[in-house]
């Protein structure tokens, strides 16, 4: 049975950067749910933080719903079955809707969250990395290698 | 943009029989959490149901700390990102510990989840699937021909 580790924060950030499909969990009245999302990493105007998890979503979705000011968890993995390795790495931090002019200016300019799904996401919420924390399963490897989809600079 | 689509109950039952690994959400003092985690389906001693996701884990772990009788919240899914489309499923209930000595045995004798991580994992969780709901983005393809791994019958 492989080891796990954890990661540091570097290497977090490096992955969380990497990816482009990810997972928030959002407490509700009838209890906490599981959202697939496209997300983005805003590292603030000059690129040096802080940063944060951005997704795109709609005013009557259940991240539109209770996700203002909402404590939540994004979470992206990758995990290799027949290897028996993989790693996850979590940020936890208080949502907020994007609403400053000069803000979603500047994410327009250098990214947006791109949702596949149809549909007008005009809504952009902010998952700021306060808690960030990974585990990889299996030594001797690199996540950052093997990952599937990587994200260009 | 590809179109969204939502997946029949018996999608969602196939998909969730042929994965290995999923995320538990769980409810906490502090705000939601994402635990990744491998699973099983049982359905019962004749395997006709009630289905649920079987989950090992510690009595320690924010599952078994906070996960008993708690509404919870469990997903797999699977993205492509070059092919711009992907499928979710998630399963919505509340978590009981398996303590009935003939219950731990069936599974015992039929599979358990094995998870990959290092430790005694003595703690059977069991999420029962009370919500079943499903998303597939893009169509004209099965998601069940794309699977990366599946669990043999």
């Amino acid at each position: 049975m492989p080891m796990s580790y954890d990661l540091s924060r570097d290497d977090c950030s490096r992955l969380l950067r990497a990816g482009v499909a990810g997972r928030v969990a959002l407490g509700t009245p009838d209890g906490p749910h599981i959202i697939p999302v496209n997300y983005a990493v805003d590292a603030g105007e000059r690129g040096d933080g802080p940063e944060s998890v951005l997704v795109r979503t709609t005013a009557y979705s259940l991240l539109g719903t209770y996700g203002r000011d909402a404590q939540v968890c994004f979470e992206v993995d990758q995990f290799d079955h027949e290897l028996k390795r993989g790693w996850s790495v979590v940020v936890r931090g208080r949502a907020s809707f994007v609403d400053d002019h000069e803000a979603l200016a500047r994410i327009a300019r250098s990214w947006q969250p791109r949702p596949w799904a149809e549909g007008q996401r005009h809504l952009l919420v902010r998952i700021p990395w306060t808690e960030v924390t990974g585990r990889q399963l299996g030594g001797g490897w690199d996540p950052w290698e093997f990952l599937p989809v990587r994200r260009l600079a």
